[in-house]
């Protein structure tokens, strides 16, 4: 019964997992051709050497097999993909959960350094030595995963691997530095720690990070281009404004040329406007035009055109982003299939063969799901899988599997009374009208509050006093979530987002009430949350639910954009703590243009005493977390031209050049991060409109879903394969499933695989005639190049014979 | 030969056109309907009274097609074509451009007399009964105007015609006010002035506002819905800062709700930030987060996916708006065609018949154009114009003719000495080496402006000094400007914008040295421009030029665009005006928070005496000019808020509403600018990539061409077809054209019809797939509507008879 137990690997990976059995391929490590000198085995040989030599180059092969579908999916190019079985055990090592891990605690712990380095935050110094040391710690800890990286790749590869190159010398520089430090026992001039983001961008979790910075780069040519012309407009404009406003000397800002620059260069950002005008217009009226023609030209026109191009950019790099990645994976299925595939039998993958795969793939995956992706991926119903089925793997992969109940509630089995009232709750739940109600109680709890906050005066400190309205709405809502969870069962209830939310927010609110009650100080932030029970309100309207769910879907993109503007930030940060720490301070800037704003001290002015509190002092760069929050009042923009003025003032007017560059950096990313909500909303509603289908309705439609009906009979058979034939010991998942169907009398089960939908997902549906072409077009110049590979892959043999039954 | 004399028209249009010969048709006015009741006049006939009658009723349906035509390429609905002769009258009347001229003069007079009236610009002030009596003046012309509308119209449709009814009621109040006024000799609260921009809009020559405005109606609920989720997180952010910070007695931007929901508004503009967060950031350093996430889910989420929102929305609408104005045009072409072909021959249209409709369609078309257009037309080379043919009536219509020369240089008719000189300078300004050189040139100056500039201080008074450099570069481009019209050719040189952009740049800044050498104060702002010839550096690369041309490609749209701003502006400038005038004044607030942005005076700190100098005060709504410039530093959004704070500290805290909603009402219309020009860069891009053609290359290759070859024969006989079939007695285009192809001796010419690219075409483009499902869908309803109409009318009838030979 037990198919193939003396099939051999149409290809062979790996020189030394063939010894003994099979003759040696001569061109040795890393030739993967069709090795067609093998000698065949007795068919049903006994001889269990050669039985168990056969078995391991099948692990071998099962393992290279699931490393390509990893590096499909991680889209990892195929030039380091390991060579030899000693790579092997590098690349195993590189790519287990720990190194990642490991790799990123070094990166991230190099990088909160800087948290007590020099400039340090007051609570967090460290002496010299300590932190030093623990710099140089870290670095070893990266030299060592260079180390493991050199071995995976081999030294030509790792040579030619950009990222890493820039890796190691930027760790050399830093080595050097942290001796250095260590020996001097001083910190001193050290810019090059802004380059330590290095090590957070090359790890493997950061891969989105890795990818933004790509597309930032992408978009650059166009953006430089439109940016030249604005700065070409401000030029001009401040030549002009030099001319036509430099003989008004209450004008500071045109005084000369370079000020006239500066002061163009603030207002394309809009922050010093009116005031720049103010002068000039206090003396003729009409001078008024040179700022709103200049405004029109460069705010809003080029400004614009700036996003427009980067836009316009940004959707094509997406869409070969997507059609790379695609092929990749396509690429990989390919590879892997070949090391599937026998020599007796070189069109199809059988059960055996994938299985062996998936416990290299996904080792956790239960023998039951194992199988139910087998006949997921198992379209046409034969026994094997065709390459045509096979490249449907990344779609079924992540698929969660459950059985279809034929009972809809959970309280189904319940004695009739309890079932009874159980089903009456469940129908109440679900009616419209309790959901209208919960609205209205929402409704009403926020008109409550906003009324009882208005009604509040200052004086009061009003979070130590629990309003009686407080616990009736709570009440309400806390016996609306035990009404769902007993209606819907807990399961339903919390496989959906927005009841999860509900029960959260409902839960902090307890908690919160529990903290005002015992006078806990902490914890009053938690009462203050209190308002967000009324986002349920835009649970009403369509176009809400879609605005959230795409917010929920954009969250890991927007995550991973915010974290790589936190790069930037944080090599702005270190750069700026280095030449401005220290540099302002209350009272600082008496005699600059933007004094008052730096003002800390008690005025008279007659016979009244003022305190003249500027505050800017307080955005400095004295620590790194002073840094972030300056450099996030300069995203901002607003009066980022007094903090600005204010460090200039301190040091020289170079440092304006700090500025200015990091105004233009930022703005790259902040276009980016534009033209990608941009593209992405844009994308889902055309999506939308294309399929005619509803977005972000009834949770329970959204995901992708498969369905895979098993009968008895194969359940059985599948049970006795994998216990006989495979020798699995761990059999329970496959056996609750037998024993299931046998309970349930009936004579099949439909299993339902779900996933939720990816952007992946979408963009196949979206480019679905595209991508055909571009299949095409691929197989075509795989056939050119390496025409023995895809011989007849395309044509899945009809007459391959059975696998199981 | 000549044909069709007693061709009898299909239909008759207005009946009593169609007196004495045909039976008249018994539904009377508006019936457009088949006749098929007509008695056709014996064959040849001679009777002249008969013949001219025909002759009658033929003009009357030119003129109707034309209008029909029209109509068509206006938008204009067809329910409010003229039914009668008398409402004829009264359509052409109110089509002439007089009228139109009229139309846009009382309303631009009633928009201006506000500069005139009670809060007035100084030295435009007019006493209460001169304005009001000329604004008495203006309305009765508006009234005329609506007579003339009413006339054409019949009471029926202009009652149905809503823009028009709000017309008349703005229109009746209006007229009460006005009188009011003049009883009263003094201006009362007149906020229903802000309702004069309603008469410029509904100006013809105002239909690119119109349009906006609709778009911006259009994008206006699915803005909204984005508008309130922004607002309810504002208002969770308020209470939650209000609970967080009013217990920090320093701080008055949270000290109460309202408080707190204003300082949030402005900070959704930024224009607070970072002073907003300073007292609770001084206090608590951690209270940064809570800024950071407003501004984070405010500013960067929200307000971006209202810009992904509106311009989703128009992108489907300009799609739309482009569909139906197709159809209306195919709609008015078929209309057209019906009153254009006869009884004996209903497939075609003769040269004629098309001639007689040019006469009124286009006037001023010479004969020989008309028949040129007629052949452009004319596909099939049958003599008729079937339907199809004639659908492409807009695409040829607007064509201006030329024969192809034989030589290509204006010189080639000189002796042969001047003849080689010229040719050496056309080769030389066609060389790239002069190009470049001209390039290095300005770029040279560019330098040399900059570097002359900053060393000039702001002392030396500098634009009374000629610079010798000044003389040198602009004696280099007057060379380059004689050398590149000789070379080319005046008429080649001027047809290319930038060539004229060089022209005048170059003779400005001549006169700007005249100037200087006479010391003409008022011209020095010529001299200003110099840096302006840096511009043509830009030619240099690609994207540029595709950038300065879409740029100009868009200007018209632009205008209009700032004209529909212009128009909000104004509205509430008059509101402004009526509630804040004079309210706001030096040192006027000394109690408010934004004390120092409105003080001028002296202040003494210790032995010190300085000017303390904010300005502000000059951002106030005391004359119509001052109101705009204070919108548009509304507009501009930095700052705005110390505006409203001055205003409100003098007025009620109800001030707030009028400033927020400037506020929402500019961000919805800047949002339509922002989507605007995406969209059409965005366009522009797609279109060139999917054309595979650059964009913006050598200017002649640019705009639509339409060939027509004529040969002798045809030539004469059309002479001799227009000399005594038709009778036109000016003749002289086609008679030169016939002594032209004479002389050169050659049998035939080509000519050459060119317009500009429209985006139109672009869409006609872009859209090809689409459009024909469109015409077919169209075709489809409309046979069900009115099947009678388009019987059989798509199969060009190939039997035909000739027109012309």
């Amino acid at each position: 019964m037990a198919d193939g137990d003396d099939d051999v690997p149409l290809i062979l990976t790996w020189d030394d997992a063939s010894s003994g059995l099979l003759e040696e391929d001569e061109n040795g490590a890393g030739n993967h051709d069709v090795v067609n000198n093998i000698t065949i085995p007795a068919s049903g040989a006994s001889d269990p050497r050669a039985q168990n030599s056969l078995q391991q180059s099948w692990e071998m092969n099962f393992q290279e097999a699931a490393i390509y579908l990893q590096e499909g999916e991680n889209n990892d190019k195929f030039f380091t993909h390991p060579r030899s079985a000693h790579a092997l055990s590098a690349y195993l090592f590189a790519h287990s959960h720990l190194f990642y891990v490991v790799e990123l605690l070094t990166a991230v712990l190099l990088m909160l350094l800087s948290l007590s380095e020099a400039p340090a935050v007051p609570f967090l110094r460290l002496d010299v030595y300590v932190h030093a040391t623990l710099e140089l710690l870290a670095l070893v800890m990266v030299v060592f995963e260079l180390c493991m990286k050199l071995r995976w790749l081999g030294f030509h590869t790792f040579i030619r691997h950009k990222r890493t190159m820039v890796k190691t010398s930027v760790l050399f520089i830093q080595f050097i530095e942290a001796i250095v430090v260590l020996v001097r026992q001083t910190s001193h001039l050290r810019i090059t720690r802004a380059l330590r983001p290095i090590f957070l961008v090359d790890c493997r979790y950061c891969g989105a990070v890795r990818r933004n910075l790509r597309q930032i780069f992408q978009s650059l040519p166009p953006f430089i281009d439109i940016l030249l012309l604005l700065l070409f407009f401000m030029v001009i404009f401040a030549i002009l404004g030099f001319c036509l406003f430099s003989a008004n000397t209450a004008d500071h800002y045109f005084s000369t040329l370079e000020n006239s620059i500066v002061s163009l260069f603030v207002l394309l950002t809009t922050a010093n406007f009116p005031d720049v005008m103010m002068p000039a217009y206090s003396k003729n009226r009409w001078s008024c035009i040179f700022f709103i023609v200049y405004l029109s030209i460069e705010l809003y026109f080029i400004m614009n055109l700036l996003l427009a191009v980067v836009f316009d950019t940004f959707n094509g790099v997406e869409k070969m982003k997507f059609k790379s990645l695609l092929l990749h994976k396509r690429s990989a299925v390919e590879h892997a299939f070949q090391l599937l595939v026998s020599r007796q039998r070189p069109d199809g993958v059988s059960l055996k063969q994938f299985d062996g795969l998936m416990r290299f793939y996904h080792p956790r995956m239960t023998p039951r799901d194992r199988f139910l992706t087998f006949k997921a991926l198992n379209h046409s119903g034969a026994p094997m899988l065709s390459l045509q089925d096979f490249y449907k793997f990344y779609e079924v992969i992540g698929l969660k599997w459950k059985a279809r109940r034929s009972g809809e509630h959970w309280f189904d089995d319940l004695p009739r009374t309890a079932l009874l009232i159980f089903k009456g709750i469940n129908l109440l739940v679900k009616s419209k009208a309790f959901q209208y109600a919960m609205y209205l109680v929402v409704a009403v709890n926020g008109i409550w509050i906003l009324v009882e906050t208005n009604m509040l005066n200052d004086g009061i400190s009003w979070t130590h006093v629990v309003p009686w309205s407080y616990i009736i709405f709570l009440t309400i809502y806390g016996i609306e979530v035990l009404l769902k969870i007993t209606g819907l069962g807990p399961i339903t209830y919390f496989s959906s987002g927005w009841n999860l939310f509900d029960f959260s927010v409902t839960v902090f609110a307890f908690l919160g009430l529990i903290a005002l009650a015992f006078d806990m100080e902490p914890f009053y932030f938690i009462v203050v949350l209190r308002p967000l029970q009324l986002l349920r309100l835009f649970k009403i309207k369509q176009r809400y639910r879609n605005v959230l769910d795409t917010m929920f879907e954009l969250f890991p993109r927007m995550a991973s954009l915010g974290l790589t503007l936190i790069i930037f930030y944080y090599s702005f940060a270190i750069v700026g703590m280095e030449f401005f720490a220290d540099a302002v301070y209350p009272n600082c800037c008496d005699n600059s243009t933007v004094a008052a704003s730096y003002r800390h001290k008690n005025v008279t002015t007659g016979n009244r005493t003022e305190l003249q509190e500027g505050y800017y002092y307080l955005n400095n760069f004295n620590n790194i977390l002073s840094s972030f929050v300056t450099l996030f009042e300069l995203t901002v923009v607003n009066n980022w031209y007094i903090t600005m003025e204010g460090v200039t003032s301190q040091t020289t007017h170079w440092s304006r050049l700090y500025f200015m560059t990091f105004y233009i950096v930022t703005m790259v990313v902040m276009t980016i991060i534009v033209a990608f909500i941009l593209d992405a909303f844009v994308f889902r509603m055309n999506y939308s409109r294309k399929n005619r289908e509803p977005l972000g309705d009834p949770e329970d439609e959204k995901g992708i879903v498969f369905e895979t009906e098993v009968s008895q009979t194969e359940a059985l058979q599948t049970l006795d394969f994998y216990k006989h034939t495979l020798g699995v010991t761990n059999l329970t998942s496959l056996q609750d499933m037998c024993v299931a169907l046998e309970r349930s009398g009936q004579s099949s089960f439909v299993f339902l695989g779900r996933r939720s939908r990816t952007k992946s997902d979408l963009s196949m549906k979206m480019y679905e005639e595209e991508i055909q072409e571009w299949y095409e077009e691929y197989s075509r110049t795989n056939l050119q190049t390496d025409g023995t590979f895809h011989r007849e892959l395309d044509s899945p043999d009809a007459g391959a014979t059975n696998s199981i039954n």
